[in-house]
């Protein structure tokens, strides 16, 4: 551990001299650090990050061109690229990033922080330009050392919450709210929610609230139930809703897995979909149209996520914006099909 | 273009100096083609690689070694990622190559021969260690060049035929001929076949004749009809098949997409399945699982097929083989659900 030292001096005047001084190296070895140009022992690159973040060292332009080696390459950090949303983020991603030279290097967390930490020093230590992160948890740690080295870094979600990591977040609190709407639009008079499990995607269920307040109704605790994120959370959750009384006769799901699951519990409950109860899902996964009634639902924009993460990610590579965060929000529209 | 030239000596025995005479370049110039350490300009590399074949010039361990750098990055040149298929596929190579320390470049060609050149050489200028390929064509135009310049490639199918380059095939033949039989052993006497356009993966058809064949029946060419791999392509070939005389009582699809379009029309006709009809698909996408009756299917080893890949590029990449091309054949095992 360093001690933050009295030679701290005010932010844009430390020296690169200055690091190497108080993380005992050399000035030589401080732009390895910084440019991922050869590979940096840990315990070393520790030692700079440390001295960096004593000092609050930002490094100037001029540091940052002495990265003389370009990768070019930019890494997307995911839970799971065989998940839909992922891979078609990531399309939308490679596509923008090709076409000016760009190549895309992916890593599978599977949501586990230590994947993610071995992930992100993999990425800086084979000096990538850029890197988009899905991260496990909010917690800035295992990102903190690339953002101050210069790497600059696009957030998927409101996750991180650092001063130069701009975001691409989905509105799904209005897009959860567009399709409960359009259940109630739609002549439902009592719709429920199966939902994630306990504070999972909070701005869905707000989303939900807030249609079911608009159209003048009260918001019942005891009508938003856990289906786990899966089918057969969603049969599980429609059952109970199903057996109280009066039935809602209409449901929101926070995702279309759960609304599948919920169709066939409302199946074998010899409930017409969307007569005696109609569903909406949310994602839009590719089997939502595939499945009988086709699913009501909302897109998840990955596509579109992946473009503008790389689009915020490209203009701070290449130097053509320095300032503070930006966050893109997108749309998510309502896709009406057949289930509600 | 350069004459095949009277210095053309037995293989092996020529040099890199032989080579840089005949391209009108250094010997330098020539490494640096080779290792991919710098970006060298096209018409250099294509006079280069002209004079390689020539000279049928094969790099000795030393001259691959003069690959200083190893970008330790495999690249993955695939139509679509957002395709279930490749982006499992791309997981499973991700996670086989990162458990020894390599990153996975991800690469879309959309099946465009002039994308998956373009991805071929960008690759090859990264300097990456080796290269997985879904070829778009059986051309190996593309890739000779990298193949001569001794970056180890694996071939998706059995698109290439080329003495240096592994292949991973399914055995989509055997696994078309167990859903074929699985129908006629449950019960169906007159088994038709919704096949992709014609010429296209004529084992899936092969598979399909041989269970008739072996049940005693005979192989009635208009019992195969064209389904275009798309869910309309699959409504309006099971119309088809449904209008015929006698009916047929089973359906064997070429992918589970035509599976899920010969649902519906059977639906439409008021057909029950799989009691007046069964059906089976191929692939076992994720929404076969997911649509009612579930979908009897054949699973296609995206997983295993992306590890194997894996494990013959590394073996290669790390010198640990150099022989002749092997060919690894992965099962495609039925999956039995409700439709069949």
């Amino acid at each position: 551990m360093l001690e933050s030292a009295g030679t701290r001096s005010t932010r844009g005047r430390v020296t690169i001299g200055q690091v190497a001084a108080m993380a005992g190296v050399s000035p030589t070895t401080v732009s390895h650090v910084f440019s991922g140009k050869r590979l940096v022992g840990a315990a070393t690159r520790e030692r700079v990050e440390e001295a960096v973040r004593a000092l609050d060292y930002r490094p100037s332009n001029v540091a940052r061109n002495l990265r003389t080696r370009r990768s070019h390459m930019v890494a997307v950090i995911v839970p799971d690229l065989t998940n839909q949303f992922y891979s078609v983020l990531t399309r939308g991603l490679a596509d923008t990033v090709d076409a000016v030279g760009y190549g895309t290097y992916v890593c599978n967390t599977d949501a586990l922080l230590d994947r993610e930490h071995k992930f992100v020093q993999d990425v800086l230590d084979r000096g990538v330009d850029g890197v988009v992160i899905a991260p496990v948890d909010a917690a800035p740690g295992t990102l903190s050392g690339s953002i101050y080295l210069g790497t600059p870094v696009v957030c998927l979600g409101d996750g991180i919450d650092l001063p130069e990591v701009d975001r691409v977040i989905a509105d799904d609190e209005n897009g959860s709210r567009a399709a409960t709407a359009h259940l109630l639009n739609a002549g439902a008079t009592r719709v429920a929610m199966i939902r994630g499990p306990s504070g999972a995607a909070t701005s869905r269920i707000t989303g939900y609230r807030r249609a079911v307040e608009e159209a003048g109704g009260t918001f019942v605790p005891a009508l938003t139930v856990d289906g786990r994120w899966t089918r057969q959370g969603g049969r599980e959750a429609m059952a109970r809703l199903m057996h109280l009384e009066p039935r809602p006769d209409g449901v929101f799901c926070a995702n279309d897995l759960m609304a599948i699951g919920a169709m066939d519990t409302a199946r074998s409950f010899g409930l017409r979909i969307p007569d005696d109860v109609a569903l909406a899902g949310f994602d839009d996964v590719e089997a939502a149209a595939l499945v009988t009634p086709a699913l009501t639902t909302v897109e998840n924009p990955a596509y579109a996520t992946g473009c503008e993460a790389a689009k915020l990610l490209l203009s701070r590579m290449r130097g053509e914006y320095e300032g503070e965060r930006r966050t893109v929000v997108l749309d998510c529209n309502l896709v009406e099909r057949e289930s509600g």
